[in-house]
């Protein structure tokens, strides 16, 4: 359908749900945040949703017979075609008919499909993507997810799972599970190696601002030590823009891509040093020569790329 | 067109050129093989192609005026749509417009794409790629190249270079130039290892199999020694077998494949043990769950992939 009545758009976790209704105009309207709740089960997410659906309609002073459709972003793969969402480990669901239940549940059309993928269609339509037909996104944080965009299009592959470059293998011959992009250069992992450093004895400013609560680093601590010039975090961060740049370089080099846009928690906090270090590191990989003048850029619409995203995908698909 | 009439398919190698007048029913009615002399210029190999196409018609009974179109395999990135061979380094061409310069000399149409690329489209059309919608094939002889197939149609990214697994980087943090899939598994890499090997006065069959000559060891060789239980040979051909499995695997992973067709001399010469080793390598390492369902299989033309699939194109494409 044209884009010419609110959409809702929804970036679907397994710990929080955001909602956003978009108008033709492409601004927030009125926002809605809560807790999936998803070991409550099926039927307790789809009431938050609902509730959710709600509350950020009112905030844009607008009722649900306002709305024109829902777009939705979950994870794991997802039947683009049905909006069934095939495995989401995250949310204990198993061949789940999203859209169709969702849809009955409220009397519009709901469109689903993967978050990465949503988030990454968001950036190519209105964001970093610029409009690429061929574009890689990476999305690092608590893991490492990928969504392409190939001929223009969102491509799903055989089995309707790709995209996951953060289970690529990184490490051949590492000891068992260690080997992926993910396991090497997802938050928790950068946050696991810069704890592990200080606690063997290592200085770092990160000692002062966790007040030496090392458990679970956040992003903003690691932004805030690299722009420091903390020895010990530029060593760690350095290392995984690198490593980044060899798995994305390999990318670039199967598929020809013209641009590849990074996004997640990491990315944002980390800022512009680390994209143009993933970036340097991505041209020294690609080959032939001329694919080194793929674009390597960050997110524009960071934490709004999935509900944008979302409402984008109802619009054209509905 | 539709294939109602003869069609010239042509494998340009660096070294040979391989020509056949192939029939409507599929089969090859006559051929030439001739060395390419590509350090004599170009208007010298396009020479020697008309004289092969001629000696090719001549062993079928046919001339010129009976043959509808021609195609050809060449190296290098392609521009497909104008039949420009953007840069072969072996042939020392760069933007040559061979399509044009052929079709003039000929008065025939002449259809140009990447060399690997026009093998994989046969084994797809007609070979071991039955016909999947998702596909990637893997040519690993002196080099390593590859070819993919995505959405049913041969796939060129934005550069027009896709499908260059060989240079993909298999091992990160190795001495610079020693990283990519190509130069730890082609032909040459394997043959090298093992020289190195017996150099280092471990015992193996291949010094007998040789004669000590272990300079160029050949894929015949490899396979024989392999075939005979040689504990050298074993140890680096498997070990070869689980790095192409591992390099494959992440391009399952990134673009969830249907299928892998493995081709070129290394694996026609190895046959079947090899190419299973390879799928149990693929199917360990690939994520998630149901792309392990992906299959993996040999060439079914093997040396005719090339010819076969350069007149399939021309048919589809003029």
């Amino acid at each position: 359908m044209p884009f010419n009545a609110p959409i809702v758009g929804i970036d679907l976790g397994g710990t929080n749900i955001q909602i956003g209704v978009v108008s033709p105009e492409r601004q927030i309207l009125g926002r809605a945040k809560l807790k999936t709740k998803a070991d409550q089960g099926y039927d307790t997410v789809l009431d938050r949703i609902t509730s959710g659906i709600t509350d950020a309609c009112a905030e844009a002073k607008l009722t649900l017979a306002d709305i024109a459709a829902i777009g939705i972003g979950a994870p794991g793969p997802i039947d683009p075609n049905t909006g069934v969402v095939l495995e989401a480990v995250n949310l204990r669901w198993t061949n789940a008919p999203l859209a169709a239940d969702l849809g009955k549940r409220l009397g519009k059309p709901v469109v689903v499909d993967n978050d990465v993928n949503v988030a990454v269609y968001g950036e190519n339509v209105m964001g970093a993507g610029d409009g690429s037909r061929f574009l890689l996104g990476v999305w690092l944080g608590t893991g490492v997810g990928g969504g392409l965009i190939l001929d223009g299009k969102l491509y799903y592959g055989h089995f309707l799972t790709a995209g996951e470059i953060g289970h690529t293998t990184l490490l051949p011959g590492s000891p068992p599970g260690s080997t992926s992009l993910e396991h090497n250069c997802a938050r928790s992992a950068v946050a696991d190696r810069i704890a592990r450093l200080i606690r063997a004895n290592r200085p770092s400013i990160v000692t002062t601002l966790t007040d030496g609560s090392l458990d679970s680093i956040k992003s903003k601590v690691i932004a805030a030590a690299y722009e420091a010039n903390d020895e010990l975090v530029r060593e760690v961060v350095d290392d995984v823009c690198e490593r980044v740049g060899v798995a994305v370089a390999s990318a670039v080099t199967l598929l020809s891509l013209e641009r590849i846009v990074l996004g997640g928690g990491l990315s944002e906090a980390m800022g512009k040093p680390f994209v143009k270090k993933i970036a340097q590191s991505v041209k020294r990989h690609a080959f032939p020569a001329r694919c080194r003048d793929v674009d390597v850029v960050g997110s524009a619409l960071e934490d709004n790329a999935g509900v944008f995203g979302a409402a984008l995908l109802a619009s054209e698909r509905t």
